[in-house]
Protein backbone atom coordinates (compact mmCIF):
# COMPACT_ATOMS: atom_id res chain seq x y z
CA UNK A 1 0.00 0.00 0.00
CA UNK A 2 2.98 1.96 0.41
CA UNK A 3 4.72 3.89 -2.90
CA UNK A 4 8.23 3.87 -1.68
CA UNK A 5 8.85 5.43 -5.34
CA UNK A 6 7.68 8.66 -4.43
CA UNK A 7 9.21 9.07 -0.53
CA UNK A 8 12.48 9.88 -1.33
CA UNK A 9 11.46 11.69 -5.02
CA UNK A 10 12.74 14.85 -3.08
CA UNK A 11 15.28 14.55 -0.40
CA UNK A 12 15.90 17.44 0.66
CA UNK A 13 17.99 17.43 3.63
CA UNK A 14 20.66 15.32 5.54
CA UNK A 15 18.15 13.29 7.61
CA UNK A 16 16.29 12.53 4.41
CA UNK A 17 19.63 11.13 2.54
CA UNK A 18 20.24 9.01 5.51
CA UNK A 19 16.61 7.30 6.00
CA UNK A 20 17.13 7.05 1.77
CA UNK A 21 20.23 5.30 2.51
CA UNK A 22 18.69 2.91 5.21
CA UNK A 23 15.36 2.12 3.26
CA UNK A 24 18.01 0.40 0.45
CA UNK A 25 20.45 -0.92 2.87
CA UNK A 26 17.48 -2.57 4.81
CA UNK A 27 15.97 -4.30 1.58
CA UNK A 28 19.47 -5.24 0.43
CA UNK A 29 20.70 -6.83 3.73
CA UNK A 30 17.28 -7.09 5.75
CA UNK A 31 16.98 -5.79 9.58
CA UNK A 32 18.99 -8.62 11.13
CA UNK A 33 21.54 -8.36 8.53
CA UNK A 34 20.94 -4.72 8.72
CA UNK A 35 24.29 -2.43 10.80
CA UNK A 36 24.87 1.30 10.34
CA UNK A 37 28.43 0.71 8.38
CA UNK A 38 26.41 -1.10 5.37
CA UNK A 39 23.98 1.88 5.60
CA UNK A 40 26.96 3.71 5.12
CA UNK A 41 27.89 2.46 1.93
CA UNK A 42 24.61 3.79 0.90
CA UNK A 43 25.17 6.99 1.54
CA UNK A 44 27.47 9.38 -0.03
CA UNK A 45 28.86 11.62 2.79
CA UNK A 46 30.52 10.69 5.54
CA UNK A 47 29.18 7.85 7.73
CA UNK A 48 30.11 9.68 10.47
CA UNK A 49 26.97 11.77 9.76
CA UNK A 50 24.45 9.19 10.48
CA UNK A 51 26.15 8.10 14.18
CA UNK A 52 26.06 12.11 14.64
CA UNK A 53 21.96 11.85 13.56
CA UNK A 54 21.25 8.17 15.39
CA UNK A 55 22.28 6.64 18.29
CA UNK A 56 21.93 2.90 16.58
CA UNK A 57 20.39 1.07 14.08
CA UNK A 58 16.79 0.62 16.05
CA UNK A 59 16.71 4.60 16.40
CA UNK A 60 17.70 5.01 12.67
CA UNK A 61 15.21 1.93 11.71
CA UNK A 62 12.53 3.80 13.97
CA UNK A 63 12.67 6.90 12.39
CA UNK A 64 12.72 5.56 8.98
CA UNK A 65 9.03 3.88 9.73
CA UNK A 66 7.77 6.95 11.16
CA UNK A 67 8.92 9.05 8.52
CA UNK A 68 7.23 6.59 5.66
CA UNK A 69 3.58 7.01 7.97
CA UNK A 70 4.34 10.73 7.82
CA UNK A 71 4.44 10.34 4.05
CA UNK A 72 1.90 7.84 3.80
CA UNK A 73 -0.91 9.87 6.04
CA UNK A 74 -0.14 13.37 3.78
CA UNK A 75 -0.43 11.14 0.90
CA UNK A 76 -3.65 10.40 2.13
CA UNK A 77 -4.52 6.99 -0.49
CA UNK A 78 -8.41 7.68 -0.80
CA UNK A 79 -9.21 8.40 -4.42
CA UNK A 80 -11.71 9.97 -7.00
CA UNK A 81 -12.76 6.12 -8.56
CA UNK A 82 -15.80 4.49 -7.71
CA UNK A 83 -15.36 2.37 -4.49
CA UNK A 84 -16.69 -0.87 -6.75
CA UNK A 85 -13.72 -0.43 -8.76
CA UNK A 86 -11.02 1.37 -6.57
CA UNK A 87 -11.41 -2.25 -4.06
CA UNK A 88 -10.28 -4.27 -7.56
CA UNK A 89 -7.14 -2.36 -6.55
CA UNK A 90 -6.58 -2.26 -3.28
CA UNK A 91 -6.99 -6.30 -3.84
CA UNK A 92 -4.17 -6.46 -6.50
CA UNK A 93 -2.01 -4.13 -4.01
CA UNK A 94 -2.56 -6.49 -1.50
CA UNK A 95 -1.69 -9.22 -3.05
CA UNK A 96 0.96 -8.08 -5.26
CA UNK A 97 4.72 -9.02 -4.98
CA UNK A 98 6.52 -7.17 -8.02
CA UNK A 99 6.47 -3.80 -6.05
CA UNK A 100 8.74 -2.72 -3.17
CA UNK A 101 11.96 -3.91 -4.51
CA UNK A 102 10.74 -7.03 -5.32
CA UNK A 103 9.26 -7.61 -2.00
CA UNK A 104 12.42 -7.53 -0.05
CA UNK A 105 10.75 -4.50 1.33
CA UNK A 106 7.80 -5.93 2.53
CA UNK A 107 9.99 -8.70 4.05
CA UNK A 108 11.91 -6.61 6.29
CA UNK A 109 8.77 -5.19 7.38
CA UNK A 110 7.59 -8.14 9.02
CA UNK A 111 11.07 -8.62 9.84
CA UNK A 112 10.27 -4.87 11.99
CA UNK A 113 7.12 -5.95 12.59
CA UNK A 114 8.38 -9.12 14.65
CA UNK A 115 10.10 -6.43 17.09
CA UNK A 116 7.35 -5.21 18.03
CA UNK A 117 6.88 -8.09 20.68
CA UNK A 118 9.10 -6.62 22.70
CA UNK A 119 10.11 -3.00 21.75
CA UNK A 120 7.52 -0.45 22.94
CA UNK A 121 8.27 1.66 19.81
CA UNK A 122 7.76 -0.63 16.92
CA UNK A 123 5.00 -1.18 18.52
CA UNK A 124 3.37 1.67 18.78
CA UNK A 125 4.39 2.52 14.81
CA UNK A 126 2.92 -0.06 13.40
CA UNK A 127 -0.54 -0.09 15.76
CA UNK A 128 -0.64 3.97 14.37
CA UNK A 129 -0.04 2.39 10.92
CA UNK A 130 -2.07 -0.42 11.25
CA UNK A 131 -4.94 2.08 12.63
CA UNK A 132 -4.76 4.63 9.52
CA UNK A 133 -4.97 1.75 6.80
CA UNK A 134 -7.85 0.22 8.74
CA UNK A 135 -9.50 3.24 8.81
CA UNK A 136 -8.60 4.00 5.19
CA UNK A 137 -10.16 0.98 4.03
CA UNK A 138 -12.85 1.32 6.18
CA UNK A 139 -14.00 4.49 4.67
CA UNK A 140 -13.71 3.16 1.36
CA UNK A 141 -16.26 0.58 2.13
CA UNK A 142 -18.59 3.03 3.80
CA UNK A 143 -18.86 5.18 0.85
CA UNK A 144 -19.72 2.26 -1.07
CA UNK A 145 -22.05 0.65 1.51
CA UNK A 146 -23.88 4.50 1.45
CA UNK A 147 -24.25 4.51 -2.61
CA UNK A 148 -25.32 1.09 -2.75
CA UNK A 149 -22.71 -0.67 -4.08
CA UNK A 150 -21.65 -2.75 -1.42
CA UNK A 151 -23.68 -4.71 1.07
CA UNK A 152 -21.59 -5.54 4.87
CA UNK A 153 -22.76 -5.92 7.86
CA UNK A 154 -20.72 -3.20 9.27
CA UNK A 155 -17.50 -1.92 7.49
CA UNK A 156 -15.05 -1.78 10.68
CA UNK A 157 -15.44 -5.66 10.65
CA UNK A 158 -14.95 -5.41 6.65
CA UNK A 159 -11.58 -3.82 6.83
CA UNK A 160 -10.66 -5.47 9.78
CA UNK A 161 -10.71 -8.53 7.95
CA UNK A 162 -8.97 -6.97 5.18
CA UNK A 163 -5.97 -5.99 7.38
CA UNK A 164 -5.72 -9.26 9.12
CA UNK A 165 -5.35 -10.40 5.01
CA UNK A 166 -3.21 -8.01 4.25
CA UNK A 167 -0.73 -8.81 6.97
CA UNK A 168 -1.07 -12.55 6.52
CA UNK A 169 -0.06 -11.95 2.75
CA UNK A 170 3.09 -10.18 3.78
CA UNK A 171 3.85 -12.24 6.92
CA UNK A 172 2.98 -15.92 4.41
CA UNK A 173 4.60 -14.46 1.84
CA UNK A 174 7.84 -15.04 3.59
CA UNK A 175 7.70 -18.88 3.11
CA UNK A 176 4.80 -19.47 0.97
CA UNK A 177 5.02 -19.94 -3.04
CA UNK A 178 3.23 -17.97 -5.56
CA UNK A 179 0.90 -20.60 -6.24
CA UNK A 180 -0.51 -20.63 -2.33
CA UNK A 181 -0.99 -16.43 -2.82
CA UNK A 182 -2.32 -17.06 -5.42
CA UNK A 183 -5.15 -19.13 -4.94
CA UNK A 184 -5.20 -17.09 -0.86
CA UNK A 185 -6.21 -13.89 -3.51
CA UNK A 186 -8.62 -15.81 -5.80
CA UNK A 187 -10.54 -17.12 -2.98
CA UNK A 188 -10.67 -13.74 -1.15
CA UNK A 189 -11.68 -12.19 -4.52
CA UNK A 190 -14.49 -14.50 -4.43
CA UNK A 191 -15.41 -13.06 -1.04
CA UNK A 192 -15.31 -9.57 -2.34
CA UNK A 193 -17.71 -10.30 -4.64
CA UNK A 194 -20.38 -12.63 -2.55
CA UNK A 195 -20.17 -10.96 0.46
CA UNK A 196 -18.74 -7.08 -0.01
CA UNK A 197 -20.61 -6.37 -3.41
CA UNK A 198 -24.38 -5.80 -3.51
CA UNK B 1 -3.90 -25.13 16.40
CA UNK B 2 -1.31 -26.58 18.26
CA UNK B 3 -2.10 -28.09 21.65
CA UNK B 4 1.74 -27.82 23.38
CA UNK B 5 -0.10 -29.02 26.37
CA UNK B 6 0.24 -32.36 25.23
CA UNK B 7 3.74 -31.81 23.65
CA UNK B 8 5.38 -32.58 27.14
CA UNK B 9 2.79 -34.63 28.47
CA UNK B 10 5.29 -37.74 28.75
CA UNK B 11 8.70 -36.18 28.69
CA UNK B 12 10.63 -39.38 28.24
CA UNK B 13 14.86 -38.21 27.36
CA UNK B 14 17.05 -35.06 27.99
CA UNK B 15 16.04 -33.64 24.88
CA UNK B 16 12.80 -33.40 25.44
CA UNK B 17 13.19 -32.22 28.74
CA UNK B 18 15.67 -29.01 26.89
CA UNK B 19 13.33 -28.79 25.03
CA UNK B 20 10.42 -28.73 27.13
CA UNK B 21 12.76 -25.74 29.05
CA UNK B 22 13.03 -24.15 25.78
CA UNK B 23 9.56 -23.70 25.30
CA UNK B 24 8.62 -22.45 28.54
CA UNK B 25 11.88 -19.91 28.12
CA UNK B 26 10.98 -18.48 24.43
CA UNK B 27 7.44 -17.90 25.83
CA UNK B 28 8.91 -16.06 28.84
CA UNK B 29 11.42 -13.72 27.32
CA UNK B 30 10.62 -14.19 23.39
CA UNK B 31 13.31 -14.95 20.66
CA UNK B 32 15.11 -11.75 20.63
CA UNK B 33 15.53 -11.67 24.67
CA UNK B 34 16.86 -15.52 24.96
CA UNK B 35 19.54 -17.22 25.75
CA UNK B 36 21.00 -20.70 26.53
CA UNK B 37 21.31 -19.07 30.41
CA UNK B 38 17.72 -18.38 30.57
CA UNK B 39 16.72 -22.17 29.27
CA UNK B 40 18.94 -23.51 31.75
CA UNK B 41 16.25 -21.71 34.78
CA UNK B 42 14.07 -24.01 33.34
CA UNK B 43 15.57 -27.15 33.13
CA UNK B 44 16.48 -28.88 36.44
CA UNK B 45 19.91 -30.93 35.30
CA UNK B 46 23.27 -29.22 34.10
CA UNK B 47 22.81 -26.54 31.96
CA UNK B 48 26.18 -27.79 30.66
CA UNK B 49 24.13 -30.87 28.93
CA UNK B 50 22.22 -28.33 27.16
CA UNK B 51 25.87 -27.10 25.57
CA UNK B 52 26.33 -30.52 24.93
CA UNK B 53 23.45 -31.20 22.52
CA UNK B 54 23.25 -27.82 20.92
CA UNK B 55 25.85 -25.41 19.20
CA UNK B 56 23.81 -22.36 19.61
CA UNK B 57 20.40 -20.82 20.29
CA UNK B 58 18.90 -21.51 16.84
CA UNK B 59 19.66 -25.03 16.72
CA UNK B 60 17.71 -25.57 19.80
CA UNK B 61 14.90 -23.37 18.97
CA UNK B 62 15.01 -25.71 14.91
CA UNK B 63 14.86 -28.49 17.20
CA UNK B 64 12.06 -27.39 18.88
CA UNK B 65 10.02 -26.37 16.09
CA UNK B 66 10.99 -29.83 14.40
CA UNK B 67 9.80 -31.79 17.31
CA UNK B 68 6.55 -29.55 17.60
CA UNK B 69 6.11 -30.22 14.08
CA UNK B 70 6.41 -33.95 14.06
CA UNK B 71 4.12 -34.28 17.25
CA UNK B 72 1.65 -32.16 14.86
CA UNK B 73 1.86 -34.25 12.30
CA UNK B 74 1.32 -37.39 14.25
CA UNK B 75 -1.68 -36.07 16.33
CA UNK B 76 -3.43 -35.54 12.54
CA UNK B 77 -5.83 -32.95 13.98
CA UNK B 78 -8.21 -34.34 11.10
CA UNK B 79 -11.58 -34.86 13.53
CA UNK B 80 -14.64 -37.21 13.77
CA UNK B 81 -17.11 -34.08 14.03
CA UNK B 82 -18.81 -33.44 10.79
CA UNK B 83 -16.91 -30.77 8.52
CA UNK B 84 -19.66 -28.11 8.86
CA UNK B 85 -19.40 -28.45 12.77
CA UNK B 86 -16.10 -28.77 12.96
CA UNK B 87 -15.41 -25.72 10.62
CA UNK B 88 -16.79 -23.28 13.44
CA UNK B 89 -14.40 -25.10 15.66
CA UNK B 90 -11.55 -24.29 13.24
CA UNK B 91 -12.56 -20.61 12.84
CA UNK B 92 -12.69 -20.50 17.21
CA UNK B 93 -9.15 -21.57 17.17
CA UNK B 94 -7.92 -19.73 14.61
CA UNK B 95 -8.70 -16.66 16.55
CA UNK B 96 -8.69 -17.59 19.91
CA UNK B 97 -5.92 -15.84 21.97
CA UNK B 98 -6.07 -17.69 25.27
CA UNK B 99 -4.39 -20.44 24.47
CA UNK B 100 -0.47 -21.26 24.42
CA UNK B 101 0.55 -19.30 27.60
CA UNK B 102 -1.38 -17.00 27.01
CA UNK B 103 -0.26 -15.44 23.33
CA UNK B 104 3.26 -15.49 24.82
CA UNK B 105 3.80 -18.63 22.34
CA UNK B 106 1.60 -18.00 19.35
CA UNK B 107 3.94 -14.28 20.33
CA UNK B 108 7.78 -16.27 20.03
CA UNK B 109 6.70 -18.52 16.78
CA UNK B 110 5.97 -15.18 14.84
CA UNK B 111 9.53 -13.69 15.82
CA UNK B 112 10.57 -17.28 14.55
CA UNK B 113 9.02 -16.80 11.72
CA UNK B 114 10.40 -13.44 10.91
CA UNK B 115 13.92 -15.17 10.72
CA UNK B 116 12.82 -17.65 7.42
CA UNK B 117 13.48 -14.36 5.73
CA UNK B 118 17.24 -14.85 5.82
CA UNK B 119 17.21 -18.54 7.33
CA UNK B 120 17.44 -21.06 5.15
CA UNK B 121 16.43 -23.72 7.84
CA UNK B 122 13.60 -21.59 9.71
CA UNK B 123 12.19 -21.27 5.84
CA UNK B 124 12.19 -24.63 5.44
CA UNK B 125 10.30 -26.03 8.82
CA UNK B 126 7.74 -23.05 8.48
CA UNK B 127 7.08 -24.22 4.90
CA UNK B 128 6.54 -27.53 5.79
CA UNK B 129 4.22 -27.18 8.86
CA UNK B 130 2.73 -24.34 6.64
CA UNK B 131 2.11 -26.99 4.01
CA UNK B 132 1.06 -30.00 6.42
CA UNK B 133 -2.07 -27.23 8.08
CA UNK B 134 -3.48 -26.20 4.78
CA UNK B 135 -3.73 -29.64 3.45
CA UNK B 136 -5.27 -30.44 6.37
CA UNK B 137 -7.86 -27.71 6.03
CA UNK B 138 -8.19 -28.52 2.24
CA UNK B 139 -9.26 -31.81 3.17
CA UNK B 140 -11.66 -30.90 5.59
CA UNK B 141 -12.84 -28.33 2.91
CA UNK B 142 -13.55 -31.38 0.21
CA UNK B 143 -14.98 -33.62 2.32
CA UNK B 144 -17.60 -30.62 3.44
CA UNK B 145 -18.28 -30.18 -0.62
CA UNK B 146 -18.28 -34.03 -1.18
CA UNK B 147 -21.32 -34.07 1.59
CA UNK B 148 -22.88 -31.17 0.13
CA UNK B 149 -22.73 -29.20 3.01
CA UNK B 150 -20.10 -26.56 1.81
CA UNK B 151 -20.20 -24.66 -2.25
CA UNK B 152 -16.83 -23.68 -3.11
CA UNK B 153 -14.73 -23.23 -6.46
CA UNK B 154 -11.93 -25.18 -4.99
CA UNK B 155 -11.15 -26.68 -1.31
CA UNK B 156 -6.99 -25.80 -1.93
CA UNK B 157 -8.07 -21.95 -2.46
CA UNK B 158 -10.54 -21.56 0.29
CA UNK B 159 -7.45 -23.55 2.33
CA UNK B 160 -4.68 -21.01 1.24
CA UNK B 161 -7.56 -18.08 2.67
CA UNK B 162 -7.87 -19.47 5.67
CA UNK B 163 -3.99 -19.97 6.34
CA UNK B 164 -3.53 -16.60 5.23
CA UNK B 165 -6.56 -15.10 8.00
CA UNK B 166 -4.41 -17.87 10.51
CA UNK B 167 -0.82 -16.06 9.94
CA UNK B 168 -2.14 -12.47 9.61
CA UNK B 169 -4.37 -12.68 12.98
CA UNK B 170 -0.81 -14.18 14.52
CA UNK B 171 0.95 -11.65 13.53
CA UNK B 172 -1.57 -8.91 13.74
CA UNK B 173 -1.71 -9.97 17.65
CA UNK B 174 1.68 -7.99 18.09
CA UNK B 175 0.08 -5.07 17.73
CA UNK B 176 -3.80 -5.14 17.28
CA UNK B 177 -6.29 -4.03 20.30
CA UNK B 178 -8.97 -7.53 21.21
CA UNK B 179 -11.70 -5.41 19.24
CA UNK B 180 -9.96 -5.49 16.17
CA UNK B 181 -9.36 -9.12 16.25
CA UNK B 182 -13.05 -9.62 16.94
CA UNK B 183 -13.96 -7.18 14.64
CA UNK B 184 -11.90 -9.72 12.08
CA UNK B 185 -13.57 -12.91 13.33
CA UNK B 186 -17.44 -11.81 13.03
CA UNK B 187 -16.64 -10.51 9.09
CA UNK B 188 -14.75 -14.32 8.52
CA UNK B 189 -17.48 -16.12 10.21
CA UNK B 190 -19.40 -14.07 7.68
CA UNK B 191 -17.21 -14.86 4.96
CA UNK B 192 -17.84 -18.97 6.13
CA UNK B 193 -21.34 -18.79 6.46
CA UNK B 194 -21.89 -16.81 2.99
CA UNK B 195 -18.83 -17.85 0.72
CA UNK B 196 -18.40 -21.78 2.24
CA UNK B 197 -21.71 -23.21 3.30
CA UNK B 198 -24.07 -24.60 0.78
Amino acid sequence: MIDEATFFGEVSDTREEILEATYYALCEHGYAGLTISKIGTHFEKSQSLIYHHYDDKDGLLLDLLEYMLEQLERQVPFPDAAPEEYIDVVVDEMFDETGSQGGAFTQAVIELRAQAAHDEEYHELFRRSDDFIRKQLAQIIRTGADRGVFDVDDPKESAALFQTVLIGVQTARLTADTGTIAEAKAEFRRYVDTCLRA
